[in-house]
């Protein structure tokens, strides 16, 4: 059973009532709220598994507040209040707490987010969970798309943990423009990996066609490749590797000339790619050069390299 | 350094915007939203720590929400929505998660709280983190008794480590009705133990002065002290012992016998104490037949027994 079936199966059946707009399964949960939507999150990163031990303490602090961030960019909402809990043991050294906290306020100051508590508790691993709260005019759900609606991604893909994993920049400011000045059908923030995270914007009646040649492939990825020749290609990175953190989103075709050009002058430095459509047969269907390709729907180590 | 220590320096300083009516430091944060007071906690109970791996799992997701549920009831508030961070790992059993799970849907049904979502992450010792969101007209917090207060307590307390800290029911009713009906200058659940969290309702300028022959003493403490002739006596253990989560509260000395009253109608079968007095010097004292004590500032282990 993976993550992913397990918590669908405990959060099955859910009893909640008609101030819950989103709950489980989404980037964030959804609550009415008077006449606002209140979006709530929660993250957590566990040394050895998120995190090594010799990573810089006060990027660890970045990387647990930015991964909810995330969260928040991906329903176009606008963070606003965070709690932190922090799982530490007596081998941790101040020092290192401290470290940490400086890296987490950091964060949370250049987001205008609200640091308004925190708990310590003993763990084994050193352990860091965010409970962020955000707002949003009407938050942008992973459902929505349609056949023939445009794929887009943010930024570039792959390679992530070499570096980006530990100090990305979450795409709030973009997430809040997209979903202001676009009609965005559905949004998701990539951290388990595109193919796998593109998953969660299709259903049995909708699948999807990536254009391989179009991926934004990012240097790490292409330099890890390099190194070993016999690991993944570069496009199979931008695929399948993790915590790329950009926003991936679907929205009409016919806006997405529209979108690039407003994008070109609003971000000039950050990459926008549309890398493939919605269409009418479910599942992932990759196309290049040589033709198309169907993605395993179980798994990605089975992939077939394009 | 202390958990509170640790915790008052790494939140010390922390730049917050004015929607921020209490931040760190208070059994909730409180937040402006709209013309709403939104209450924000988050908790974590960890094997080993907070539970033994024998107790029964149904249990521990009781305990896990009912202790942010606590909270919620100190500020006289009422609460809504939750998250659930597992940390888990393979040796823990599907059955075993699911049972878990039962004990937190049930006492979540039992306090209209809806579960919005969740997220489960690898953790070496079988871990229960919940955010917690709640509502208050006007939250009660830890600041505000003057010199003269009528200092009372809900329930029994001591040697809730024999059963009750694992069904303990969150005051959460008896908050609302206290928040709603009386002038509560201030209140606090008792997680740490009366002595220690009663410092919290203190400053440099007040302290308190409690009747140890007034303590309700639970039957759980009377009992381990007869077992244990050597151990604590009862009223050492109803000062000190952990877990109790019930409401300690300050309010006006005149509305003392008509919070009694209407207590004994509104809930017959929950204890209401008054136990002291909120006094102008500073510390606690404890006063009973034989004459007054004063508790030491820094620890209880060095407790003179009355």
């Amino acid at each position: 059973m993976t993550e992913k079936d397990l918590i669908r199966s405990l959060t099955a059946n859910l009893h909640t009532d008609d101030t819950v707009m989103v709950g489980a399964g989404d980037d964030c949960a959804v609550l009415k709220f008077g006449n606002q939507e209140l979006l709530f999150k929660t993250d957590a990163i566990v040394e050895g598994v998120h995190f090594d031990s010799n990573a810089a303490p006060d990027k660890i602090g970045h990387k647990a507040l930015a991964r909810a961030l995330s969260d928040i960019a991906a329903m176009g909402g606008t963070p606003c209040h965070c709690l932190i809990t922090m799982g530490t043991n007596p081998e941790i050294k101040i020092g290192y707490i401290e470290k940490v906290y400086e890296g987490l306020k950091k964060c949370a100051e250049n987001h205008n987010v609200n640091i308004v508590g925190g708990e310590t508790t003993t763990m084994a691993n050193f352990t860091l969970s965010v409970s962020l709260l955000g707002t949003a005019e009407k938050a942008i759900t992973r459902s929505g798309s349609i056949p023939g609606d445009a794929i887009f991604v943010t930024g570039e893909l792959g390679g992530s943990i070499t570096k980006h994993h530990l100090q990305f920049q979450p795409r709030v400011e973009q997430g809040q423009w997209l979903a202001k000045n676009f009609d965005i059908h559905a949004m998701i923030d990539l951290s388990d990996g595109l193919a796998s995270d593109l998953r969660c914007l299709l259903t049995s009646e909708i699948g999807s066609e990536i254009h391989t040649n179009s991926l934004p492939v990012s240097k790490a990825a292409r330099q890890l490749a390099q190194n070993n020749p016999s690991g993944k290609t570069p496009i199979l990175a931008a695929l399948t590797d993790g915590e790329d953190y950009e926003l991936l989103f679907s929205l009409p075709s016919k806006f997405a000339v529209s979108l690039h050009d407003a994008w070109k002058k609003t971000f000039p430095e950050l990459s926008l790619k549309c890398i493939g459509r919605i269409t009418e047969e479910p599942g992932i269907t990759l196309k290049d050069d040589k033709g198309r390709h169907s993605l395993n729907v179980y798994g990605y180590d089975h992939i077939q390299k394009p």
